[in-house]
């Protein structure tokens, strides 16, 4: 299983009033660790979005169990992996550690989604290409910034 | 069960560049919601903290499930209730619809927390006093703007 | 001149540790009153820009100037009015209100953008069209949720 | 003038849906930037208010000038830098760049508050520490993550 790592800074403004992460924030870092996930696997997703012919890859479920807070000035790491590969979706996990304690835990499932043949405005699910599941199922983990 | 219903206009910031909500915003929106929701229902979240000690009800667990994406412009309706209690935290389901179509549902799992007895900088779950849970389980559906 | 109001609640994920609205949302608040205006004097922007061929209303210069601060709960007023027209560009006002006092205000130049007549990557602005200089400057005052 | 680079990782969540950074989340950067200025000087926030009483550094007066947007996928470098001392008030200068391209330019002017003496729920500016003013005049750039 492929995985990536990437650090993440938590600003005074990822902050509430009760002086921790306000928790949507954390579902916007899982988008950003996705996002290092398929570039460090060589599929920066602007690109393979054209060369595949894809809309995008849209999510339909998001999870997330929160263990630790964190607050302004900690650093955070979020390893993420694809764990699960279905028909035309995915199920992308992420965990977020400080010092090697767990924080928090989540998966988002989301659809590799191409233009509905006949009706432009609409997506629907194609099979992920398996070169796309090749790359992010081998077993280097890249850690990157 | 009480429940409440908010309405939410989707604004241009809310849609990232595939045109449609980005997907951390809902979860943004489920906190406005729950916020509503204890407004609604006689028990504004700043005074009640105060009035029974209370730090806050941070969340132990987050969840949606995506069905129909909105946009720019779209008006959506946003109802809301705790759906279980459990000894010292309680779970708030969220339903999204427009025009009478269900577009997400999710929930959120929180805490009803006090501080720590001997450490100040810590949170521990308390049991919700029942004048919460008998309010929040009444029979009305209020609908407030 | 024409003008709008929208009100706006503070909510608990709008604050930052300080307890109070974590300043950036200021300017999210812009553009949400800006879209309220046109769409107040009969100009929804999205309408708008397909049946003028424009791109969008891209900003060049934002600026605020903060006076009373404002926390989790509160309700805020934005008034709203076009206060400068330019050749292909104009000036939008904002101020912020709380009982009658002023909180803060600033103000959004935005140009009237189309696509660039060889590169359709780019913008260019072009002249605003009298029809929507004449809606905005109007002499109704509307107040709107 | 010391003055301090940080390098932004332009996010999918960032843009709207003119594919573009949507305006406010450059302020969000500025208050990013101002916070890695006072740690790059030696001065981290939140200790540098416990040392010295201060409630915080609230913002009176922001502004940008944009020239050049920016999309998902692009890494942008931020450099900011006391440009003026006031008496209890000072002004941070901000720059992004893009290959040695100015993007954008602006300002915060921020107050160095403590708690007004007799009113707890007050703040007031107070004279700025000259252990602060000349950390953050010295001649060396710092260029940090």
């Amino acid at each position: 299983m492929f995985s990536n790592r990437i650090r993440i800074m938590v600003e005074f403004g990822d902050c509430d009033p009760a002086d921790i992460v306000f928790y949507p924030n954390y579902f916007r870092w899982f988008d950003r660790s996705t996002t290092a996930l398929f570039r460090a696997a060589g599929l920066p997703l602007k690109q393979l979005f054209k060369s595949h012919g894809i809309l995008g890859i849209p999510i339909v479920d998001a999870r997330a169990r929160f263990v630790v807070p964190s607050t302004f000035g900690q650093e955070v790491e979020v390893e993420s992996a694809v764990i699960e590969w279905r028909k035309s979706s995915f199920v992308i996990g992420h965990k977020f550690y400080r010092d090697g304690v767990l924080l928090l835990e989540g998966t988002e499932t989301r659809v590799w989604a191409a233009a509905h043949p006949t009706d432009a405005h609409r997506m629907q699910g194609v099979p992920v290409p398996k070169q796309v599941i090749q790359r992010l199922s081998g077993k280097k983990t890249k850690r990157q910034k």
